[in-house]
């Protein structure tokens, strides 16, 4: 007997027929004997309805106060889906109990509309485990310390799993989603992409950071920080199937080196177009920049990810950033109200019409050329990189958002990722 | 300046521009200098909405946790349109925030779905009012002393707001609601009913009980424990009608006695057909059959209205009594099965074709003679009465429910309320 949680997404949840069928293989696994905690997202459709309405009653400047009704807005798409689904286990005849985010406690910062879990006390949950109840908790949301819902930003359900996964010292986190695994690239893009068997964490982090978007990054994050064993699997098998054919289903994501002595120099192709480009030209280069200018996006609540400097000539310098897409005009808008004043540089420029396409494998630790290669490519195929950045195991470049399928699939081609795994 | 409560019901925030036009109204007031607290209903349609879904994944038994998990469900249609206001208000430049029934806290008992409130904890709205913010309250729910959220029950924001008053001790609690106060009787039933310019207590909670439905009844029970200035008046007048037209519009709602002395004798008709007849028959006329009889019914939290008990014959009497149409079946199912095999009685019956019909009245105290006027006027209308209670203010008759209308319109026309007021 193992305590268990499934994570189940909005698709999974998105009618009373889906969530009837994510109560019966609940249900199968803790008949199968194990105690089961199911964290399942809003239903699908419904935490963009609910935002919404919100969009068309906002006042014209977003502040904390507007963020915080926000959250209590959107807490309501997870908390009736939690309700329906133990009230679906019911019916199986199961005892099950949902628990919002505020009753766990699960506590959080208060960062409206993306905070952080800091705590989640887990008493109340077990003695109901204890007492052989199936336990719902709402993903998405938490508690701060002023007694505020809070929300975790989008795919934070998968964080919310995770982090209970890893309260909980569960066996394991299975994350029932509408793909069956991680693949090599997305499918959409490259009908030949193969289903990972197994992802190491840091690859998968880079994966889903880099926009293969079966993964909250964060999620990913938390379980590797409390080595929580990290499943990802379908919910669109039939829900009576074989519980050991389907535990060993899906990709799972590792955490021991040695578990990856047969990999592929390169794991997969991850790519995202919802990134903009952002330059500040002619910064003066002495200490102090990069903080001067991220810090301020940073204080913002605005996450960076492509992060460049060039090397200075005649002193000056330019620091490249890519953001959300979301945030690009309020990026760009704050660097030149309060940044560029106070910082002797010349110009603020971008360009949203970019993508970021990543090269990710473990193997590209022990293995020269790989990044080499990845230009080699790109350039036969007449594509001009923007920006490039690379980290232990992975190598990204930003280029225009118009040749993003034609990179992919080049890439995936020329790194063999085509072939049938042996 | 004063604390004022106010309560909008599902049909004025029943859209965001019917929700936009709330918060102007009470940016209204609040800029008139008035400390505000509103509370909201659920969205018209949603409560139903949510409760739909549940009922299609409900067990086939109803249990204490199945209705827990319907107050978890339900609750959210509140919280929604409680955030969704605090939205609209700061977009009006008004400070705002809306608090869930657990974070103010309303306290109640753990009766899911029919909760009482026990206690209101005002510090947390309190500090608001006094930072200059608008504190939106969500109606119909609460906190159990387990942590559980709980709901009061159809129309139970009507009592939420009247009790949220009663704790803060609010100038005035309105209720704006589709309707713009007390009438006489329900105008689509009689046309030539008249709006009341004030009610007694007492006769609203006699009119609200019997189906006048502008009010729940629990929520006039409170406002008359704890002297709650309530009215009852229009969400579709004009939101920028002058405040102090807006102020004396609607039904007043009276607790002194002397405010009545032009009083008419009586105040209005209610009716009801949401009831069903039952009676236990062959009783043995002996102590304690009322408790045995009724007690079982409170327990299962079934609501008792009209209750007769015959004078007995031979040792033996019957006992009748009213519950709600959703109840009958359950009810006779109880009686035949827990309660007649011990109590000796012959059989249950019962009849759910059948309504309620009242005559309500101060002035009946010191008249005679409206009963046996009542009587007459049904007599000569040809219509048979089943059942027959009497109150210091109201007098009641059960009849076939196919009379209902006729009998409204013929005691509407005899106690002359269709007359205009002089």
């Amino acid at each position: 007997m193992a305590l268990i949680v499934h994570k189940y997404g909005g698709t999974s949840m998105g009618s009373t027929e889906r969530i009837r069928h994510v109560a019966k293989r609940v249900a199968k696994w803790a008949r199968a004997g194990h105690q089961m905690v199911v964290v399942p997202s809003a239903m699908s459709g419904e935490t963009n309805r609910l935002l919404g309405l919100a969009k068309e009653l906002a006042p014209s400047k977003p502040t904390d106060a507007y963020n915080r009704e926000l959250d209590m807005l959107a807490a309501t798409g997870e908390q009736v889906a939690s309700a329906l689904l133990a009230i679906a286990l019911q019916a199986e005849g199961m005892e099950s109990v949902s628990y919002a985010g505020w009753q766990v406690p699960i506590r959080t910062n208060s960062a409206y509309t993306k905070a952080r879990i800091e705590s989640i006390d887990d008493a109340r949950v077990r003695a109901d485990l204890m007492a052989g109840r199936v336990v719902i908790v709402t993903g998405f949301q938490g508690l701060d310390e002023l007694g505020n819902i809070t929300t975790l930003g989008r795919g934070g359900s998968d964080t919310s799993a995770v982090a209970v996964a890893a309260a909980m010292k569960a066996e394991e986190c299975l994350i029932y989603t509408d793909v069956d695994g991680v693949y090599t690239t997305d499918p959409r893009v490259v009908p030949e992409a193969r289903r990972l068997k197994t992802v190491s964490f840091e690859e998968m982090l880079e994966m889903a950071s880099m926009g293969s978007k079966v993964l909250q990054i964060r999620s990913v994050e938390f379980a590797g920080k409390y080595k929580v064993k990290l499943r990802v699997l379908s919910s669109f098998t039939p829900w009576d199937i074989d519980i050991n054919e389907e535990a060993a289903s899906g990709t799972l994501i590792t955490f021991e080196e040695d578990e990856h002595m047969e990999q592929a120099i390169v794991a997969g192709i991850a790519f995202n177009r919802d990134e903009a480009k952002i330059s500040v030209l002619g910064v003066p280069d002495k200490p102090g920049i990069a903080y001067q200018i991220l810090g301020a996006v940073a204080d913002a609540n605005i996450e960076v990810d492509v992060i460049i400097q060039n090397i200075s000539k005649d002193g000056k310098t330019d620091f490249s950033f890519t953001v959300n897409r979301g945030d690009y005009a309020k990026t760009v808008d704050l660097l030149r109200e309060k940044v560029l004043p106070n910082l002797g540089a010349q110009e603020v420029v971008g360009d949203t019409k970019i993508c970021k396409v990543s090269i990710v494998g473990i193997g590209m630790r022990s293995h020269v050329g790989v990044a080499s290669k990845m230009f080699r490519v790109l350039s036969e195929e007449g594509i001009n990189i923007q920006m490039i950045s690379t980290s232990e195991i992975k190598t990204s470049v930003v280029i225009d958002e118009k040749y993003m399928e034609l990179a992919v699939r080049a890439l995936h081609k020329a790194f063999d990722l085509d072939l049938p795994l042996v």
